[in-house]
């Protein structure tokens, strides 16, 4: 057992971020897009373990570090996933009437074939490490622990121009079995990753007419 | 409508982010912790309210921006939330036997007497905004997006000094009744802000002998 006792860290190894690199900071949230127009070229391997390695610095529950990401690179089982994305968006589409019907069916809701890199992330919902720490009330907080690993993932990758898509209109049951990884895991993103066609600071839904982005301010309140 | 042709933004509008900036926020990235040990400094509201600004800028399923942001100032309502940690934590203890009991107690999994700041983040699990796109298959994802915000917070926090500790050992139920908010409301993350007392690079609880760090490699597989 190691010594619970609290190490002070020298506060010279500590950085401090000045407004310039705040301000980038917030072009760099500002600049995140969901992708889904990506151009052929193809994305280093080396490229994606370095964004990964940065995510999995991400904070998690217990220190549990539940994500686990999928490389899906087979032809087969990337056909598959956009057959089982096909099957469900046009059983979503169903659900809209009129306008928002017409609207729906101009969207481009993911960008499957055409992204170099399809990576799935999962949360091992039955992993031992961190021994169950903080999830006994809140048990969800091992999958929101990937979610944010995913959002660092984000960040990562387009500060290096990489693209990024985050497609949920699956099956999760379905993912797991075409991906052959263990029942247990629980399916959180299938990303498309690749570097993208044009770059915009308006979210896709907002520029398409769907949803507007609000002011941040209407989603505080006090207690 | 609008038109839901794509507009294509001038390239020269486009961030380029190079390498020094790469190195800077593989900084941040490293340096954000969950901090739980807080001097007693105020922290600003306006600075709270800028950082939530750039959460708020976070992706969210179908542009739905479900996350709603409770700043808990009142003593009564945080008097409550200590004592329901605490009697969640209890109970929590008696989870665990020996080395692991002892260790458990040592732990400081809190800092809500000390944080001069407590804010609940919430899902607003019934938000018409966004029209349920998305959210089909994998209804989940509404929640998902206010975590990513939570991510983009704890990083916004920590590039300005801040400190920030997510306490999940808490009833979400007694949570929404103490803050009062809205029953369909799903608590996220509860949180502790302010200036930490000490900074390290190291996750609290590898450092306490709880749970190591493993290397990001072990959580890639290929299919």
């Amino acid at each position: 057992m190691n010594d619970p006792a609290p190490k002070i860290t020298a506060k010279s190894d500590v950085p401090f971020f000045d407004e310039a690199f705040h301000a980038r900071l917030e072009d760099l949230i500002r600049w995140r897009r969901d992708v889904r127009r990506f151009v052929a070229d193809p994305v280093e391997d080396a490229l994606i373990d370095e964004i990964i390695g940065l995510a999995a610095l991400s904070p998690s529950v217990a220190n549990s570090q539940p994500w686990r990401f999928v490389k899906v690179a087979d032809p087969d089982r990337r056909a598959r996933i956009v057959e089982n994305f096909e099957a469900c968006n046009k059983d979503a589409l169903g659900d809209y009437d009129g306008d928002k019907a017409n609207l729906y069916a101009t969207l481009k809701l993911a960008g499957l074939r055409e992204a170099p890199v399809h990576l799935a992330v999962f949360c091992d919902t039955q992993t031992a490490a961190g021994h169950g720490l903080g999830q006994k009330t809140m048990p969800e907080t091992l999958c929101y622990s990937v979610v944010g690993a995913v959002n660092t993932l984000w960040l990562a990758a387009r500060a290096r121009g990489i693209g990024m898509g985050w497609v949920s209109i699956l099956e999760p049951a379905k993912v797991t079995e075409i991906l052959d990884v263990p029942a247990e895991w629980s399916l959180i993103a299938y990303l498309c990753v690749g570097y993208p066609e044009e770059e915009h600071i308006d979210p896709e839904l907002d520029r398409a007419g769907w949803q507007k982005r609000e002011d941040a301010q209407k989603f505080i309140i006090e207690r």
